[in-house]
């Protein structure tokens, strides 16, 4: 076989480390330029393919492209654009093969969560039918950590190491100042299904009188009574109550504490601002001083504070797609296999997406304390290796010298238009 | 004279490097210990002076009190809490002077803001006039940056770091997303009643293109119809939008874009909640899916991406403090000199606490754009040696080591209480 291009896109929201497994397909490609002989990047994701607006990356240095490893956000751009389903929209997805055979791509890696997989999964199958079979190859990407089989998703060590840090700073602010202002301190951080993000808020403290104080998971159904209730005594007892809440976090009805009621292209539900209506619960009820912080994209984009273990990890399920690729595996996602805890210790094994397409992975009960306030030992156990070593981006004047690259366009080979 | 004790207090809100300025206060101290016996610290600032709660930290050993450098928060504990005027509440400086009498205290080490500086002051006035002199320093400490003579308050270079990296890095997620999701990003920033926060944040772009399109100082009337149609126009010819808001944004009429309604003691408007709402007329004026992130207390505490530069700072006026006192200065603050901004060089001078007092410096109007939205490069000149340098505190297993004290309590004398 004489070589191929690959397509390469990144998909959903961005984390701090997704360009880092960006730079593992590229440099890994660029490594077996005898079978691969170009990665074509999707500008913004998989429209990129639908509309043949693809990235040339040859036209970007080695230097520029090592620098993607400490670079946040999507280099290529990303998209939130579920392909339907393919009684649906069958449509779409000849699209896609219609544009590998015209740009000779033999090669596809999709860069996402859930979803990504999903599609990559059809993608596969599809391409098979229509007699124009691609190596297809989903990349785990998720700061929500919510993938199944994958001991945990790159992109999360990050948001994790920065919650932890950040609850961390925030305590010993309000500690220092409780007395005579703030008394409750909220930070809201994301995970809409999965409280692993507000898992990793716990990791600020060890003892009973550290914060955080109260984590409000979305596994666990939110209870205002025992919820005030906490937030008096921590007060009395410590002088102040620092609380993590996800942005999941919802009744026992399954209402979300702030459901705005906005729908995203996947069809989930848009959410943001729990921390005002949880810091307004303690205000009305108890009359305490609070201070609340949004973290938002500032904690999936904080690649100035990124873990190194989730760095290695996002470079290494990049590098190892191309690998799996090259040996002619098809339709399945590089996973992160936990081969101990202490020293923790961890390899790359291949999973078929249809194992991972679709799936959530919930945040165990067991990781979550009996009151269903803090995290227990194994929650300790497990996410403390993930927010291992720092990976600091070179600096300069001051400020990241993050990397943009030139991302020159494909020349278009077809006459076709597509609308996205 | 014999060796006297010191009496050191951290005031108002705490930053991520006062405890640095408590390092150089002790450390100097304990270089002088022929002149400076011990330094009590105020448990929770100055109400530790008042109620005869004092910590003891000779108790510390060296390496814990270098700790601090790297350590954010109030290791003492601060307080919000002023002193009334001479004539309202005399008793209560009549107190300070009680204890410090009974305690062997001949200097009074004051860190904190305006109101801070005023206090300091008073104190030196009325010990005279108690025939109980006591060396009054005030050094300078507040992320608000509004205290005049010195060119830049110690707290303000690492807030600002912090700003313009968190906008740096919020700015590619949104850019990479923007096709298909968030075209609109809202950081709200501290910053009461002057723009220097807020003004950090333009440090996160060079080019009229990049992040942030729009910042929204307190020093700018905010006027609706002009910034929806500035956003507009950012979408229109950027994809996205990046705006940095400041708490303290207001109308020409001077209402604050999210008055709470609330005062702290301080009679200051008690602010919180602007981004939501400027986040709100994006949506209902043009409709663009928006995030919003609220920095809230993350950014006065982020000692682990702390600027090199405020860390040196913060420790050379706590130094100089005692310097200046030992040399008989009183009722002075070591200032900041900017001797030149390329290459950046500094130094300290003693500037007497009544020229300090009470007084606010706001963000010149030549640092902000003609058409408000920006910052100048004259304000680039200013910013950008204050946030050079990372001064990364250590690591134990993925977080930041930071120090507890013991905060051992000195030995009442008095049998008087006194309740604050």
């Amino acid at each position: 076989m004489s070589a191929m291009n690959a397509f390469y896109a990144q998909s959903g929201g961005v984390t701090a480390v997704i360009n880092a497994t960006a730079c593992g397909v590229i440099e890994t490609a660029r490594k077996n330029r005898n079978k691969i002989a170009n990665v074509y990047a999707g500008r913004n994701g998989i429209i990129g393919a639908l509309t043949e607006d693809m990235i040339d990356t040859n036209k970007e240095s080695a230097r520029t492209i090592a620098a993607l490893k400490h670079t946040p956000g999507g280099a290529f751009g990303s998209a939130r654009y579920k392909l339907k389903s393919l009684e649906d929209n069958r449509a779409e997805y000849e699209r896609l093969i219609e544009v590998f055979k015209a740009h000779d791509i033999g090669y596809f890696f999709y860069n996402g969560g859930n979803d990504s997989m999903d599609t990559a999964l059809k993608v596969s199958m599809v391409s098979k039918r229509m007699g124009y079979p691609v190596i297809c190859l989903g990349i785990p990407k998720t700061v929500d950590n919510d993938l199944p089989v994958t001991d945990n998703c790159p992109g999360f060590g990050s948001v994790a190491k920065y919650v932890a840090i950040s609850t961390m700073e925030a305590a010993l602010d309000v500690l220092s100042m409780a007395k005579t202002s703030t008394k409750v301190f909220v930070l809201e951080v994301m995970g809409r299904h999965a409280g692993w993000i507000a898992a990793a808020g716990g990791l600020a403290g060890n003892k009973p009188e550290d914060a955080p104080h109260i984590i409000l998971f979305p596994e666990i159904p939110f209870r205002k009574r025992a919820f005030l209730k906490r937030v008096r005594e921590c007060v009395n007892q410590y002088g102040y109550c620092v609380i993590v809440v996800s942005e999941g976090a919802r009744y026992a009805n399954g209402k979300f504490l702030a459901e705005a009621g906005t729908r995203d292209a996947f069809g989930h539900s848009q959410l943001g601002g729990v921390a005002p209506v949880v810091a307004n619960m303690v205000r009305d009820k108890l009359g305490y001083k609070y201070h609340y912080a949004v973290a938002d994209y500032l904690q999936r984009s904080a690649r100035h504070i990124a873990s190194a273990v989730d760095v290695d990890q996002a470079y290494a399920v990049g590098r190892a797609a191309v690998q799996f690729a090259l040996q002619g595996k098809t339709a399945v996602m590089p996973v992160i296999k936990r081969v101990s805890d202490q020293p923790y210790r961890w390899r790359i094994d291949a999973t078929p997406l249809a194992k991972i397409a679709n799936r959530e992975k919930m945040l165990p009960r067991r990781y979550i304390s009996k009151d269903g306030f803090s995290i227990t030992k194994a929650a300790r156990r497990y996410l403390l290796p993930l927010i291992r070593g720092e990976d600091y981006p070179p600096y300069i004047k001051g400020l990241p010298n993050y990397v943009r690259l030139k991302n020159a366009s494909v020349t278009r080979r077809l006459k076709s238009k597509f609308v996205v």
